[in-house]
């Protein structure tokens, strides 16, 4: 199968198919970065631009790591150096970049659908490494693959996502991919953290974290933004912890070789607990390795492939 | 010709010799960036400083780009991260980097003068990217490959230039630039931001844009300073827009082929309406996409020939 | 001598054949940032990652450059950018990092300690570039560099060092590497700049710059923490730079071939005067020379031979 997609702007543009090309070809990819020399040659002479309007450590990292892997160059664009400060649009700034003839644009946003419309301006291929509230395709790609490196398979799975599942970016993704894949999704969160007529996506909604664990093959602990404690959502993080923090109990209801999931960075002591972070269930150290393999899979499949075209 | 020139400091201190090998070898860098591998390694173990005390998106991201299409190794400092904030001088900070043995030190300094100072005394080459309301050489360099790119020539051209000519540096450097490769330059804008004694430049002054666009080759708007935006030297940029912004008025005084460039970042509605900046006249990404091959040019012609030299 | 260190954590920890093997290294490390041709492949596939938490302009430069070098993959990550700001601990954030695959750490904290916590939590070699007051091992050795590159050794010779001891994670590097080494050190400062028990590192202690000058083969002048000024420990830069700023009459009182040191940014007319710096008896520029020359070492002694030994 040949990968004809020209971005990467959510998981529900991509097939079925697509993305187990895309877990495939990470697969093979993380091997190399278990190498002794972590670097192939695939993408040298390549541009990728990191142009990141939010803070971000692990997301940047991974994208930067893996495209040095593939020896493509990289150039950073941070909000605070951008022209944006000086007034210029997102799409004035994303034309400039074009102009420089970069092959891949990597953009995080705080403004949902900021990639999508760069992505029809420009002739490069653009990757969502998340926007605002809406979508984070990568990190639902690097936990398909963990899950799938662990269980074997997507398919029959039941997938418990625990948290604040109206504004985060990851459960949406995630929700949409597994569901594709075969899973059976269910979330729990607070009632103001559930939105209305998620059921229409195929998922289960459940308010008790326990209810959602019973029977879970993996269980998905959402990162709490500490910037919202203390609004009206919930009163605090002690509150939160007390409903909606994985506990020993919720992890005793799931399955025996549940997987515990997280895409950091961990709140320990709010919505996962240290034991359990650290256990021998969690994989979230295994989903920051995969992160960069998948990653590197996107870069290759997206450009890497035109230039054996071009040889031929 | 053998270009000889350790720095590259300002317009003024071109031959128009020196400017034509530029932009000579600035076309054949060019065609690197459109290739399907955009890299040779023509500055393989070559260090190249970015040292940037102003924020800049474009012209630090152009630079980085050109040096890495280049196979160089590059550093970047700006402002914030520098030790300029324990208190060290500027000499002291260059003599410093020096002594890690860069190649060439690329320099952003809101002090006029001070990429020239830094040159005085260090051995590695200095290329000025932007020094105060002084000089901005590798803008004036890629306008002047861009105008040449679509005219095939720089000799015997009307070009104007419009906006706040006295505190632009670009303006400055252009207006040498121009008037050294045979072009008659005209510029406009209010009588508070012309300098007084221009025309011993060898400039036309006009206080009127429809004035200086007429039968004008190129149109180059300046960008306007929105920080001085409500001081004494105009009240508002509607009121900025409505005696200097770009008209399609003064455009049809010009002539019919007539090119519309500006430095950018633009301030879409101030200095030029959107339907003029992405119109049929404009170069404004051409220049952008000239910039990185203008720079690949200096980096090559100050320290890739070096490498020849010395492997004969 | 095969050098079997995982981490570079402290000088206390390296035994004089490691810091001979060191030096020996670093010295022939030096001669590639001398060439035309500024790069091996030594460490190609390798990833190190700059993960600064205080400011630094010439130590994260002088890292960078001696990866890029050696051909290393480099990623910076600073404070500001960090998962820190989101609550994650220090350990997360470095098991984060790991889980990327990365060879080497080199980290900057203002936490004494955070290095060596880190080295215990990773596999990756860890490197540490300063940690709060306790220890900047590179800084020593590349100190320890210059005075055996210009002394031939570093036995028998007479060591000052001036200046606030009790805050100085550099004067304990050095007190400990120089007498390791065969070096005898005197201190001088203020009292309130003395710890109290110094002389139990075998160290001589006097409160006169000309004191600790006299017969000095050495003069290694500290910088002082402007930051610091006008609290309790002394109450003006004028008032400090009359006590204890270098003099040319304490200089007089050296050895006639006296070096003068220091590890920067110095505070010209405070702790050490502009004539005296830039003068004949400074090798303050050498200083820094050889700081990537001894970052290339240590990357090489830690990573570059087990691919040799898996090359077997």
């Amino acid at each position: 199968m040949e990968f004809v997609k020209k971005d990467i702007l959510s998981i529900e543009e991509l097939a079925r198919e697509e993305i187990e090309l895309i877990l495939e070809t990470a697969d093979s990819m993380k091997e190399i970065s278990q190498r002794d020399i972590k670097k192939v040659p695939t993408l040298r002479g390549k541009t990728i631009v990191h142009f990141f309007h939010e803070p971000s450590t692990r997301t940047k990292t991974s994208f930067e790591i893996a495209a040095k892997r593939l020896s493509a160059d990289t150039v950073s664009i941070s909000a605070s150096t951008s022209s944006i400060v000086k007034g210029e649009t997102l799409i004035d700034t994303a034309k400039n970049l074009e102009a420089m003839n970069p092959d891949v644009i990597v953009i995080r946003h705080q403004a949902s659908g900021a990639p999508h419309m760069i992505a029809k301006k420009v002739r490069s291929s653009v990757v969502n490494a998340g926007d605002g509230m809406h979508a984070h395709p990568t990190q639902a790609l690097l936990d398909m693959m963990t899950v799938r490196e662990k269980k074997g398979t997507l398919s029959g799975l039941r997938v418990a996502i625990i948290g604040d599942i109206a504004h985060s970016r990851v459960a949406r993704s995630n929700i949409v991919g597994f569901t594709k894949m075969g899973s059976t999704v269910v979330v729990a969160g607070p009632p103001t953290m559930i939105p209305t007529g998620i059921e229409s996506f195929g998922v289960k909604v459940t308010y008790s974290i326990e209810d959602a664990a019973r029977k879970a093959d993996v269980i998905i602990m959402l990162r709490i933004q500490k910037e919202r404690m203390g609004d009206s959502l919930f009163p605090s993080d002690r509150e939160y912890a007390n409903f909606f923090g994985l506990t020993h109990k919720a992890v005793s209801k799931a399955q025996k070789d549940v997987l515990i999931m997280h895409p950091g960075p961990i709140n320990r002591g709010v919505e996962i607990p240290p034991e359990i972070a650290d256990g021998p269930h969690s994989v979230i150290l295994d989903q920051v390795e995969n992160g960069v393999a998948v990653r590197m899979a996107l870069l290759y499949l997206l450009i890497g492939g035109s230039r054996h075209a071009s040889d031929d």
